[in-house]
C-alpha cells in the first residue's frame, strides 16, 4: 500500500475556527510542534489574504524542520486578472515555499452564483494558475473545493477541472467536502470513481458538519486515497474540519497503517499545545486526546477496569500519551469511593462508620456545585477532615479586599490584607496585586511564608472561574478551580461561592493546607 | 424501510459522562423535553443502582408522555443470586415500566475476567432473567454488552448469547460498541451477518472513542437496523455515546429517514436545553445545533454566503432551530466589516477614512483578548465611538469595592460604593451585594437609576468568566462576558482586563451605554 501522507491545516483552516486567532509567532511555535509529531505538510496560511500570514512565511523560513514541508495555500487567479497581475498568485510566490496548495471551483452553482462566471472560463482559470506556478518551479497540489457536492450535480465539469489541474502539471488532487454535508457511503463511491478518472494520487479533505468528518476520511483512504488533511483537535471553521487526534491513532492502531515515525504517543501534548496557544477549552471528552477519554465513573467500570483496564478501554491511553483516571462520583458507589480512599493510603472498611458520613458529605458539597475531578487536593482534605485526622496549618482570623479605580481610564489599584492565626502567633499582613484575587493570593501568603517558608517554591500554575448557575446575572455562584506546583508535584483544589472572593479563598485555603499536608 | 427507533439514553449514559450529575427533578424535566422532541424511548435510569433513579421512576409515573416510553435499566442476575432475590431485578420491576432493557455479557473476557464466571454460566443468566421479567408481564429489549468485542474474540458465542436472549423473550437485541474502538466497515459487516441470525429487530449502541459513534450507527441503520441509542449532545462516559443531535438530522435531511414527528426544528432548543441542565458549557462547534455551525468567518465565505447560502451551507439552518451569523474578525476583511457595520445601520463606503481606523482598532482589542462574537453591545458602542457619533450618558469619577471576611467560616460581606457625573451632577451611592461583583452592579444602577428611569427594565441574564492566559495564575488576564435584557432585547458586552473588577466594569458600563444607545 502507498504510504500515506498526513497534511495539517491547523494555520490555516483551523485559524478559521470562531474564537481562534493565531499571531504569526504563534504559528511559528505550533508549526515546530506540528513538526516534531512527523507530519508530512503543514499548510501555513493564506498569504494573499492575510498580512500575518506574509510574516509566517518570512519567519518559518529561518528555522529549519526536520520532517515537514511548509506550504503556502491560495486560489486560482481571479478571472479579471492575468496570472502574472494577479495579487493572489504573486503573494504565493512571494511566500517562497516550494510546494504551494492552490484551490478551485468544482461545483457549477459557485462558479456561476459566487464568482460570475461561466463553467469554461473557470477550466482556463485552473489550468492557468496551476501551470503558472510549476513554470516557477513550485510543486502543486490542487485542491478540488467543494469535489464532492459538484460531482453530485454534474460529474463530468467536476472531473473536468481536476484533470485540467493534473494537465497543467498539478501533482496532488485533494477532494474536499467543503460543506460538510457529505455521508461516508456517497464519499466511498465517488473517491473510487476518482481514482479510476485521475493519474495523479489523491486526498481527502472534509469538514465536519455532519460529525462525519473523521469517518469520512478513513473510508476515503479504505479505497486507497494517499493524503489525508485535518486539524489538530479538529478546529476549523462552522463545525471544524476533520480532526488528525483521532484520524492518526484509527490510521495507526487500528488500521495498522503508518502515519508518523514513531511519535504517536506524543499526540496528547500536541493537542494540549495547540489548545493552549488557541486558548480555548479544552474538551474534556476528545477522543483518544481528551482527560476523560480513559476515566471511568460507573462502579461496574471501575470495577472491572481495576481487573482488566481491557475490558472498557479500546486501547493503550499510553500509545497516544494519555492515561486512566478514576473519578469521584455518587455513581461510583461505595466500593469505587474505598478504592479511591485506599488510592491515598487511608485502610478503611466497607461498613466503617466513617465511610457512610464521607459519602453524604460528598453528596452534599456536589449538589453545591463543588467538583472534585480536577480538584483532587481538596477531596483529599475533605476525606481528611472527614476521618478526623487532618490539623489545621493556620487559623483565619479574617480578610479584607479592597479595590479602587479613580477614574474613568485609570487602572484600579487592587489592595487585601489577611489575619491569620498559627499557634499562638497572630499574623497581620497587607499585600496589593494585578487584581483583587492575585492580591488576596499575595497577602495570605506573605503571612504564612514566615512559619511556614517551604510555601515560597509553590506556585499557582492555573486559576479557572466558572459560573455556576448560568441565569442568575452577577449574582450567580462560581466554582474557582486552582492549581498549584511545586518541584515535584501538582495539585488542584476548588472553592464554591456567590461571592468570587469568597470561592477563590477557599480553593487557596485548600492549595496551601494541602501543600502543608505533604509535607507532614 | 422498517420505521426507526429513536432510543434516548442521555438520562442514564448520559449521566455517566464526567462532570454531569442530574437531579431526579433535572431528570424529569429532560425526559418531558425529550418526550415533546418526539423521540420514541427514554432510558431513564439504572435503578438497581442508584437510589436517585429510584425516586425518577417514582415521579415519572404521574407524568403524562406524548410520545415515549419511559424505560429502566438494568443487568442480569448475578451468578450468587437467584432471580427472586436479585436486588438489581427486583428494583427493575419496582421501577414499574412497562418496557426494561436488560443488559448481559457478550464478550468472553468480560464473562470470564470481570464475573469470574463460565461461559455456560452467563448464558444461563442471560435467559433466566430475560424469561423472569417477561413472566412479570414486561417488555424486555435486549442490550448486548460489548457485542462487536465480543464478536472478534468468538463469534459463536457472541451469537448464542443473543439466541439465549431471543429465546427468552426479549422484543429487541441491542449491539452494543461499549469500549467504543470498532470501526465502521467491521460495523457493516457483523450487523449483516447478525440479521441473518437473529429474528428479532435490532438496534445499535456506539460510544465515541474513535470519533466514529455517528458513523457507526447510521452505517448499521444503511444495513437495515431500525433501532439507534444515544444521547443528547453526545454526553456519556469517556468520549460519549452517539450523538442524537447529529444522527436525528442525518437521518431525516441525509437519508430521508423519518425519525421524529415533525419536531425536527426543535432540536437546537433540546440541545441547549440539556446543556443548561447539565451545566456544561455549549460546544459551539457542535454538528447542526451548535452557535458556530452556521458561522462564517473567512472574507470569501461571507461574500459568497450572502450572494446564496448554499454555497457554504450544507442545509438550511431553519430546520433544525439554529441559524446564519456572520463573525467579526481580521479574517473577515474590509468588506466583511462593512457589511457587519451597515448591519447596525452605519453607512460607510469602503475606502471611507474611518474605516482603516475602525479595523485597527478592532485587531488591537482582539489581541489584548476582547472578543466581539457574543458581545454585539460592546462591538456597536467601539464602532459609535471609533466614528465619533457616541455620547456617553455618564462619566465615572470613581468606584471602590470592600470584601470583608471576618472568621473561618462566616460569608464576607460585599460593598461597593459609585461616583458618577451625569451631566453636572455628582451622585455618590452605596450598596452591597452577594459578592464583589454583584454589590458593583447594584451600585451603579443604584447612581444612575433616578437620570435615566428606563434602566429599571434591564436584567443582567448572564454573566460569564473565562481566563486567559491560562498560566499566569491568579495573575492571569480575564475576560467578562454580559448579556442583558429587556422587555424587547437581549445584548451582550465584554470587558478584559487583569482585574476582575475593572473587567466587570466595562462590560457593565457597556451593558448601561448600550440600552441608553438604543432609547434615543
Amino acid at each position: 500500500m502507498a504510504a500515506l501522507e498526513i497534511y495539517d491545516t491547523t494555520l490555516r483552516d483551523g485559524a478559521q475556527a470562531e474564537d481562534v486567532t493565531f499571531s504569526a509567532d504563534d504559528k511559528v511555535r505550533v508549526a515546530q510542534k506540528l513538526d516534531e509529531l512527523g507530519v508530512h505538510f503543514i499548510e501555513g496560511g493564506w498569504p494573499g489574504a492575510n498580512p500575518k500570514d506574509i510574516e509566517f512565511f518570512r519567519m518559518i523560513k529561518t528555522i529549519p524542520l526536520k520532517h515537514a514541508t511548509v506550504i503556502a495555500f491560495g486560489s486560482t487567479r481571479k478571472a479579471s486578472n492575468s496570472v502574472h497581475k494577479d495579487p493572489n498568485l504573486q503573494a504565493l510566490l512571494a511566500a517562497e515555499t516550494k510546494t504551494i496548495t492552490l484551490f478551485g471551483k468544482t461545483w457549477s452553482l459557485h462558479v456561476t452564483d459566487a464568482l460570475g462566471i461561466s463553467l469554461a472560463k473557470n477550466l482556463e482559470l485552473i489550468g492557468d494558475s496551476v501551470a503558472y506556478l510549476r513554470g516557477k518551479g513550485r510543486r502543486v497540489f490542487y485542491d478540488a473545493e467543494h469535489f464532492f457536492d459538484g460531482y453530485k450535480t454534474n460529474p463530468e465539469y467536476a472531473l473536468d477541472t481536476i484533470r485540467k489541474a493534473v494537465e497543467a502539471g498539478a501533482e496532488r488532487v485533494i477532494l474536499c467536502d467543503t460543506n460538510g454535508g457529505t455521508m461516508p457511503w456517497e464519499i466511498r463511491k465517488i473517491c473510487e470513481v476518482v481514482q479510476r478518472e485521475c493519474r495523479v494520487p489523491l486526498g481527502i479533505h472534509a469538514h465536519n458538519d455532519c460529525e462525519m468528518a473523521v469517518a469520512n476520511s478513513l473510508v476515503a483512504i479504505e479505497t486507497g486515497i494517499v493524503q489525508v488533511q485535518g486539524t489538530i483537535n479538529g478546529i476549523g471553521e462552522r463545525c471544524g474540519n476533520a480532526n488528525l487526534c483521532s484520524i492518526i491513532p484509527n490510521l495507526e492502531l487500528k488500521m495498522k497503517r503508518p502515519a508518523l515515525s514513531d511519535r504517536l504517543s506524543h499526540l496528547k501534548e500536541v493537542s494540549g499545545f495547540v489548545t493552549e496557544i488557541a486558548n480555548l477549552m479544552p474538551n474534556k471528552h476528545q477522543p483518544y486526546v481528551g482527560d476523560s477519554a480513559f476515566a471511568h465513573k460507573g462502579g461496574v467500570h471501575i470495577h472491572a477496569v481495576l481487573k482488566n483496564a481491557a475490558t472498557y478501554e479500546h486501547i493503550d491511553p499510553a500509545k497516544v500519551g494519555n492515561r486512566q483516571r478514576m473519578l469521584v462520583s455518587d455513581y461510583a458507589g461505595r466500593s469505587g469511593l474505598l478504592e479511591k480512599i485506599e488510592a491515598y493510603g487511608i485502610k478503611l472498611s466497607k461498613n466503617h462508620a466513617k465511610v457512610q458520613e464521607l459519602v453524604d458529605t460528598l453528596k452534599e458539597r456536589e449538589s453545591q456545585g463543588y467538583q472534585f475531578e480536577g480538584a483532587e487536593g481538596s477531596f483529599e482534605l475533605l476525606m481528611r477532615k472527614a476521618m478526623g485526622s487532618h490539623k489545621p496549618s493556620f487559623q483565619l482570623l479574617g480578610f479584607r479586599v479592597i479595590v479602587e479605580k479613580k477614574q474613568d481610564n485609570g487602572a484600579p489599584l487592587s489592595e487585601a490584607t489577611v489575619m491569620v492565626k498559627v499557634g499562638e502567633v497572630v499574623e497581620h499582613t497587607a499585600a496589593v496585586g494585578a487584581g483583587p484575587v492575585n492580591a488576596l493570593d499575595h497577602a495570605l501568603r506573605k503571612s504564612l511564608e514566615k512559619f511556614y517558608p517551604q510555601l515560597r517554591e509553590v506556585k499557582l500554575l492555573d486559576y479557572k472561574v466558572r459560573v455556576l448557575a448560568a441565569n442568575k446575572g452577577t449574582e450567580s455562584k462560581v466554582r474557582v478551580l486552582i492549581e498549584s506546583g511545586d518541584h515535584k508535584d501538582k495539585w488542584g483544589t476548588v472553592g464554591v461561592s456567590e461571592n468570587i472572593m469568597e470561592a477563590t479563598w477557599q480553593a487557596l485555603a485548600d492549595s496551601i493546607e494541602y501543600k502543608l499536608l505533604s509535607k507532614d
